[in-house]
């Protein structure tokens, strides 16, 4: 009975659950930073990824705390750590770098990622035609592919097809993600370094976007929108030391969603957040309010 | 630890199960109608009132079944039930109806009231300058007054001026609602003739939408779209026998909310599916597809 | 052959086109003001009320200039000249004010008056609640009516419906206009003490917002969104000595708009400009950072 | 002084004007049917291509005339001549077809093209997975790639990166066009086998999208939306016997478009239009309501 969930921490706790004992191959430290808190979980081997079931890599998580929407200053020191943490995971100085907004536009839990990109400076054409006028940015492009189910095209084809003709340096992907946790929902934020597969690589005919197939470094980012209601269900009857048969379940399996009541407000702020880190990051050190002067 | 319903059939339930038998003043009776299941409950005094916390009057709940939005005759069937028991429950050949889509557009789960209203044949004043080519309509108008945190204003308020100045001969007033079931979500239809307190009466200064407040008859129409996770967390764990304190319990009270993932698509659905039905209630018989062409 | 304008400054032109000379009974002066050229008519009696077919009043009309949405300090010097106009022309100190968003929200440039909604600090609700937290703030409500064509209910029925209930002391009526010139339209700001009918005062029984069917004064703000295809065509042919009958023009009358190409951006723009300048007048001296900070 | 159009029809409407001739390298024929004209031209040659300013190929269109919209079957019937003239401008029998939404969504006359993508039925993937249950379909993707201003990357990059990957047997692109003539706006619909290229071809980086760069033929299919001012500006003067130097004409080039006042509704109609048309063509004999229902 498996909890759904697509961050790194979580898996590494639901392992330590089921098993009493850390998995082999994977590091892991928390570091307090004022109001937050940035684990960082190290998948090192083929062995950590078949304890965690995800690739090798890096994953950081900062969990901004529950206010860090409140005001102006929190979202700015928020921003600031992501993009911190994301210019530690690309490549120095990348020439050109490609955002993708994973993820279905018309699904509000699901519309992080076009909503992201609507928030970034996008400069690659800007710059090729003025190259003065946007010394201090780097050549950024920002698409959104859509979803499988309406297009009818693996996203991972789209964005493979564009990466092979434009060649960016570093591909950056935005995508709402499931967490087990509900307070960690709409305040926490994972990066990556080892790609993702769109649409949580369901079926056998998912493309992931990493760097074999697009053939530069990925950095996924990612904020957790939803619990499953099924997982949160079987969190539940365990804390409260109960049990519930699968089919007794109220809860119908990967139907049901848990979502916080202002969920339409936190994906819009949540896309801010994740847009504007991603300019910190590229953009020569912009500040929040010159990033919203550019964007307009 | 109280469950939130807006149902009645659900307060009859919970009554039954805290206190082992039915409530006084309180008659229902479940009818099966091919793939529909009508619930009707009536409280029939203020003991009735007291035991399930909702005014005296008729509450008809048809439960639609899970596959009501496959086709179009599924659409056409589940409208013609919903606009059947709205009829019943409308005084007979109203000359004027004020329908009134409570509950904030900006929400995705609460946004079925403006929705709704967006798919209902406003006549009121094309009757008033062409009484002729719509002889066999009624006077309808159709208006969303907002929500409290948005406007400022009690939507109580709104819609007492304007029914003080109009004076429809009834209301039929369109809002989302919240269940205890997940397996009633986006799927069942509860009217009532009781009226209803937009924000769920919370506070003192709530004004209800009723017969005294408005001066005409009110028809509740609503559709569940949520769960209240908290509640679904109480439910599940007495259901896994399990027990868990209000403090030990991850889900805080009243945040965090139960929705089907695609949320969004059925709302629209339910939005039509009401406007359709009150059109059909009021419009003399119209069928959907003459409904879709004159909503263009 | 009448040209199309909602602009007072606009119908003085056009009298004085039309007659050579200036209409009695009105009165107007120009001031600039670094970038902004405001003009000031004063319509003082029936007479002159008749020349320009606008009821007595002042209009008072700011040119922003084509810059003002380039940068944060434009749009904040634009707020504060709109925020100084329309304090002037409201009663000192209200107690509680309305703000009412006129139009079709579902028109982009008709907009206007329900996106500036949004962009107000509603305070009524929460001012009753906690009047210390809220000390330096007025009383504020904002509601979007919605239009005649969608509702089937007059605006002006709903909007004198609230205020017989609510009473406010003061009315801000947001409306998006016409002009006459295109090098108008997204950059002035026209206010006037005089109120407004919504829907442009066609046939018989549109309601005037205005101090008598509101009891309280009402301050029109309106921004050019629109230049009336035929208005504009008249005008070319007159300016390029050529004359064209009213049926060989191949403009239908009515039925055609001219709009910028970025009119969604624009329209959005002018909202947040018209709501920012609402929030400084009402609010005690908001600046427009503190502003979005509220706003979330 | 140029005025601008999509249309070819109106481009030898302009060129015979200028002339007093016939284009050499052109030809053309009009035919009615029912309500409907059909105009064929043919760019035979290079001779034709640049007097037209138009690549070589057939360029239909139909004007469906102004009540197409108004009812159901104005609906499927103008819906049916599209997907004919399609049907006889594809290969035969394509096994897979990539339909492709140019233009801004955000913009509202300019998003035609992702509005009409919202409306395929798209079946790529799920013939793929159940070819059974899809024999009468074809094979079907749907993308809106945005557009350059918005994204960084030129649309025919995207495409053709996109098209590298999948191979279609030809490609069908939804635009919004510009006409001359107010009377063709959200009425006329051009279809071309000649290709298409994003932004006007606007600067030497815009990559076409044709055979030669998609590797299979590529189907246009474009709606007027828009005149712009300035066109209409210079063939009024014209009309009305006057002139207008450039600089005296108070219309900016460019930056002022003329639309019809429901061009909000009349994009989602016109896009609804096509997206209909395609599946007609594609999916072996749809009906309209058959259609609707598979779009849900």
């Amino acid at each position: 009975m498996k909890r759904r969930t697509d961050l790194a921490l979580e898996s590494r706790e639901l392992y330590q659950e089921d098993n009493q004992r850390e998995p082999e191959g994977v590091d892991w430290q928390e570091e307090q930073e004022g109001n937050l808190l940035l684990t960082r979980v190290y998948v090192r081997n083929q062995q950590g990824a078949a304890a965690l079931e995800k690739p090798v890599g890096a994953y950081i998580t900062a969990d901004l705390g529950p206010d860090w929407d409140r005001d102006f200053q929190g979202m700015e020191q928020a921003a600031a750590v992501v993009a911190r943490e994301l210019a530690a995971l690309l490549p120095p100085d990348p020439a050109c770098v490609l955002a993708v907004g994973l993820g279905n536009r018309r699904i509000t839990a699901d519309a992080l990622g076009p909503l992201a990109m609507e928030k970034i400076i996008v400069t690659r054409h800007l710059k090729d035609a003025m190259p003065e006028a946007f010394e201090n940015f780097a050549r950024v492009g920002a698409v959104s592919p859509g979803v499988l189910g309406v297009t009818g095209v693996e996203t991972g084809e789209i964005v493979q097809g564009v990466c092979r003709l434009i060649k960016p340096d570093a591909i950056i992907a935005v995508d709402a993600l499931a967490s087990r946790r509900m307070n960690r929902l709409c305040r926490t934020v994972q990066l990556s370094d080892s790609g993702i597969t769109p649409g949580g690589g369901v079926g056998p005919g998912r493309v992931a976007l990493d760097r074999d197939s697009l053939g530069a470094p990925v950095i996924a980012i990612g904020v957790p929108m939803v619990v499953d209601a099924w997982t949160l269900a079987m969190d539940l009857c365990q804390q409260a030391g109960g049990s519930l048969d699968s089919e007794d379940c109220p809860v119908p399996e990967g139907a049901m969603i848990v979502t916080p009541k202002d969920i339409d407000a936190l994906t819009r702020k949540s896309a801010k957040l994740i847009g504007y880190a991603v300019n910190m990051a590229l953009h020569g050190g912009l500040s929040v309010s010159e990033i919203e002067e550019l964007l307009g």
